[in-house]
């Protein structure tokens, strides 16, 4: 049993994929989310404009990629031997506490509003759902759903813990510029691979300062 | 151990106790996910100021309860029987998917910043924190955290599943005022209750539409 957790450990990754986001701040939440649960890349099909409201400095550790249409990112997926898992409350779906994964997955996670369409539940190999037990509301926040799910991919899929100091756990070095606000030091290496995702997705023109500041009342009364 | 789970669907509730929250839209989002996952009722300790945007609506399904102090909280709570679960990841926190949980449970959620003080801590039973498995942050969302411990606390207490319509789950009837937005009927005795649980939440001062939007902008820039 141990051996078979220490293999999941090194050989499970998790993706999320977003499509068509309507609420822009919503990513921020959830890139926080992503990467306290070891979520591999952050994958965006489609629209690219979003900020990175709510993500505390989260986003300068992950690494996202940008497809133009879900069919590119379907593509990539399954060269990396991924499952494609829809995040809906289909007839077929399976309560995310079974743990009915069995490989690395990438999580497609549906728009606010309307939930999965039909072409992205065509590129879904299976679905999971989030019970819920009282009648106060038709579905959960987005972002609350997505890291319910992580959650439980990271338990089944037995990802090392991070060390915690005090009451919080440890956070990776960022890169110089947000050095002031560390409490902690990484190895050199961590600290090399930080930078490297930081400049991939400056390079990308992800989390343009100027756009996020402009989107961050248009995501307000967006929602 | 149907019978055991059977047992725990009528005897189990859970509750949120929310001290002096910093960022007040986060109870909207956290009301949400309490009326998803089955919660009895919601205290707030301290402040009372805060808005329900973020709530979908959902904040007239939910029971809202006061104190000025925690130790009436306190007080309250042990009058019923309930564990205080503090969700803060001390040293002697357990991860909270090995369901420590032994009877109805009041989960203590800590302020954004500082998670829980000393004061706060005292009156808990024991603690609970979510395993992180990346070094992108120091804490999760508080909105976040708090929907994977009610998710896990519904599953450990086998509460009954909400009843689902097309990729939806089914919300229960609202008030007169708000009928236009529902889809599905419910009995007499469900519009009933949630009129008298509208009522009750409106005579505590909760939800005056007035203050809620012009906290909206402060609750923006508060986070």
């Amino acid at each position: 049993m141990e051996n078979e957790e220490e293999k999941r450990k090194e050989k499970y990754e998790s993706y999320v994929i977003v499509h068509n986001i309507a609420k822009r701040h919503n990513v921020g939440t959830l890139a926080r989310s992503a990467t306290a649960f070891g979520v591999t890349e952050f994958i965006l099909v489609g629209k690219r404009d979003f900020n990175a409201f709510g993500s505390h400095g989260s986003t300068s550790h992950l690494r996202f990629r940008h497809f133009h249409t879900l069919s590119l990112a379907h593509s990539f997926l399954k060269e990396r031997d991924c499952d494609i898992c829809g995040v809906e409350i289909t007839d077929n779906a399976i309560a995310v506490n079974e743990h009915p994964f069995t490989k690395s997955t990438a999580f497609l996670l549906g728009n606010e509003g309307t939930g999965l369409s039909d072409k992205e539940c065509e590129i879904c190999d299976f679905f999971i759902y989030i019970p819920h037990y009282g009648g106060g509301t038709a579905s959960l926040n987005v972002t609350v759903a997505a890291s319910i799910v992580l959650h439980h991919y990271g338990v089944w899929a037995g990802f090392a813990e991070r060390s915690r100091e005090g009451n919080k756990f440890l956070v990776a070095e960022k890169p110089a510029n947000q050095m002031k606000r560390n409490f902690c030091t990484e190895t050199a290496e961590a600290i090399a691979e930080e930078r490297k995702v930081k400049k991939e997705n400056a390079a990308n023109g992800f989390f343009n300062e100027e756009a996020a500041s402009s989107n961050l009342l248009d995501a307000l009364f967006d929602s």
